[in-house]
């Protein structure tokens, strides 16, 4: 689940998607997001009907709310996305008012996920673990805290891909040429108003000199003026 | 500690402190900072002594291993910035690249300490209520759980808040005027490389006319790019 979420927020992120179209790379951010709906959902109706054999109270948990305002924000994020950003019907001003607040809100969701899945993984260590003890150390608790410290590893290397501004996908007319120094085009597309104006393909550049040394760090500040 | 944390991430986001002195909010930044840094090590001497005294070992729990984690980043994250950003020695082009990392750190350990939190909030409902016990749902249990939700939400303002380039300080230079829609003026200290052309105080602005409110828009769609 967090591996398709992590897709479907990097999938504008990958340089070598940048010369696809925008509207292929939509209907793959949208699928991905739907799969990851479709597990979440899979996952909750399977953890109901474990509890229910168990006669294990439902809903009871801090993880349990945080992981179920999560999953509702997320209908709601995909709700909207597709019918803002999707369907065609939206005007721009509208899809340019509503870009900044989607990133956030799937952002924000994608932190609250793993923190609920941390929740989950230390409920899980303390219930399962009785003969030896989570807190007596067995090797299956220090495994466990590893694959819990790798996930908040991992959401953080997302999270720094995903606001990196020179990491972003171009606007549509300029996705294939490197832009000048200090221009800043503008897309007319509404979705190109999260991508500002020296965001260009740096990935691209060999930079040896001193001189182009100092211009690309130059590059570089502006791309990352108001990134986070 | 987690309300000083936030203060210390959102000190430059009040629109009522940009007439005070750059190096004044930096001292009142570090100071929090600092306060929290304190609190952080005296609440983790008080966890090893309760620990130590009721014969509970130290550092079994995932909560232990990414607070821990947590911690030394934050210690790591103080250190740097006290060296880059307060004393008068590091050259402007190191602040400006290090600024983004500065920022994308902090909101990160912001994160992980909140999600920290949960854990441990998780770890001692489950310890603490056996009769009833949690999965029970006494009244602590569902109070917790509110507090627990509240921290969630409390976290996702402090991280809008601290994204929003609008709510961003201006550059030193543009600190008192409101400056011109479309205009780009460039601050010279390293800071300002932090702030994008057009985050004008618009919350000082009073728009009633519709010519005006489009405008805003695009002011807005302007002070937006490139935001997270």
């Amino acid at each position: 689940l967090v591996s398709v979420l992590s897709s479907a927020i990097i999938v504008y992120r990958l340089p070598w998607t940048w010369k696809c179209s925008k509207l292929l790379m939509k209907f793959i951010h949208a699928g991905l997001n739907t799969i990851a709906m479709i597990l979440a959902i899979v996952s909750m109706v399977a953890v109901f009907e474990f509890h229910n054999a168990r006669n294990i109270p439902n809903m009871y948990s801090l993880h349990s709310w945080i992981g179920l305002t999560a999953v509702i924000f997320y209908s709601l994020q995909l709700f909207l996305g597709f019918a803002v950003f999707l369907l065609p019907f939206a005007p721009v001003p509208l899809r340019a008012a509503l870009m900044p607040i989607h990133v956030y809100s799937g952002l924000t969701i994608f932190a609250t996920v793993i923190a609920t899945a941390l929740m989950g993984i230390t409920e899980k260590l303390i219930f399962s673990l009785k003969n030896p003890a989570y807190s007596a150390s067995p090797p299956e608790a220090t495994f466990v805290n590893c694959l819990g410290l790798l996930l908040v590893i991992f959401g953080a290397l997302i999270l720094w891909m995903a606001s990196r501004s020179h990491w972003k996908r171009p606007p549509e007319e300029n996705a294939k040429v490197l832009r000048p120094i200090g221009g800043t085009p503008e897309g007319t597309e509404a979705e190109s108003t999260m991508t500002d104006g020296s965001n260009a393909d740096k990935s691209d550049l060999r930079i040896n000199s001193e001189a182009a040394r100092k211009q690309n760090l130059k590059l570089d500040e502006a791309g990352q003026r108001s990134t986070m």
